[in-house]
């Protein structure tokens, strides 16, 4: 993986194509990423089609990756396929419940993120895009996802048609832990974040969005409480609706 | 990414210490993958005391990779770091709900195997323990975990001392629906899974179980309704304890 250090997250793509025996390759390979049991409780659901894209566009705020990518990947929990084995095997299936659907969003994520390890070693770009848990029911409406199938990632895969700079993180001892959490003080709070607090993009985000702190952009902005809040209620009302509570 | 062909879940270690700087230098490497808003809504706890591996085991069931592996890694979803981040720059985090979760746990799970590629990739062997969102509250207590922190995810992490074959996969046709979701057939369903009821390992597994069928080895033994019903409800309750409901 000796990409990982210069990945990015790649939102433009030019018109090449990503070939079927590629995309298969990279599915299959991801493949041997460890699962529940060796369940392998994921599906994916593949859109190329321009107007399958377009169907999917509004469930992602119409980010315009969804349809311009040649390739839009939808990574789904699935408790449906094990499931209808069980059931067709004199066994009786114990999975609609919220517990297996942790399983399966576990297994789903995991298979996700190695095949964009894999994608990105090739030399595709990808998009991962947050808001395939938002608008859940969209989603399932437009690929036909039955009972006990619930959308989890949507990747969005092309070759580059940019070249973004490398994102900052946060420094290693802001993340690890020795033996127990050691919670945040005020002093280490600072000298994690001061850092992206004074990155000239972030300084100009909080100028133009009238903000006193870049904080302030990520609770009062980006990522809402009101808007959290309604999202919860929706993704539950899903989560029932397919039969995972 | 040479080894995901081969790779193999490890659950025997060599007495051979994984390398402090090795071990942070695969940490820091896996933070480059993406997350929501580029916030890192994750933290790593590092077990490497034997008497914290010890506390750590009944929670996995005593597993006995837990206390023989060098190095034991709890990846947790985290919203308690970001929310400290905004309360003390005037900004009031809305980050205390299920939809919050999602997205932090979605973030560990991504890093996570980000983490275990890399791992694999320079030779160590590392085992997932989906045990770790069964009986959360135990590893809570035993790793200090304040509020908005959740264990998601647990790898046990070592120098390989077995070399276990290579366990089966579906075919990919099984995973994989073209534009839209494809239900299975009674049909597919045989397809997909003969190859793996076939296995003479699994057939023994059926044998000695005195069961008909290997899907009841998962439903009458492996994962029952009424396990996955019980660790539902305590989930869901350790999800209220740490401010996530």
């Amino acid at each position: 993986m000796k990409t990982i250090n210069t990945r990015r997250t790649i939102r433009k793509y030019t018109d090449q194509e990503v070939g079927e025996e590629l995309l298969k390759g990279l599915l299959a390979d991801a493949m041997r990423t460890q699962t529940m049991g060796n369940l392998q409780l994921y599906s994916v659901v593949v859109t190329r089609n321009a107007r399958q894209k377009a169907l999917l566009a509004p469930a992602h705020f119409n980010q315009p990756m969804v349809t311009q990518a040649p390739v839009v990947l939808t990574i789904c929990a699935d408790f449906n396929r094990t499931s209808s084995w069980c059931l067709q095997r004199k066994a009786m299936p114990g999975y609609d419940n919220f517990l297996s659907f942790v399983n399966a969003a576990s297994d789903a994520l995991l298979y996700t993120q190695t095949f964009c390890n894999l994608a990105e070693e090739v030399g595709l770009g990808v998009c991962y895009l947050g808001t395939t848990v938002y608008q859940p029911s969209k989603i399932i409406e437009v690929l036909h996802l039955p009972r006990l199938v619930m959308p989890i990632a949507t990747l969005t895969v092309g070759y580059p048609a940019e070249e973004p700079s490398l994102t900052d993180r946060l420094p290693l001892s802001a993340i690890v832990h020795n033996e127990i959490y050691q919670d945040y003080t005020a002093e280490r709070i600072d000298e994690f974040y001061l850092p992206k607090e004074s990155l000239p993009e972030n300084q100009h985000f909080v100028e133009i969005n009238k903000k006193e702190t870049l904080a302030q952009i990520f609770t009062d902005i980006r990522y809402k409480r009101a808007d959290n809040e309604a999202m919860t209620t929706t993704f539950m009302e899903t989560l029932r609706a397919q039969g995972f509570l």
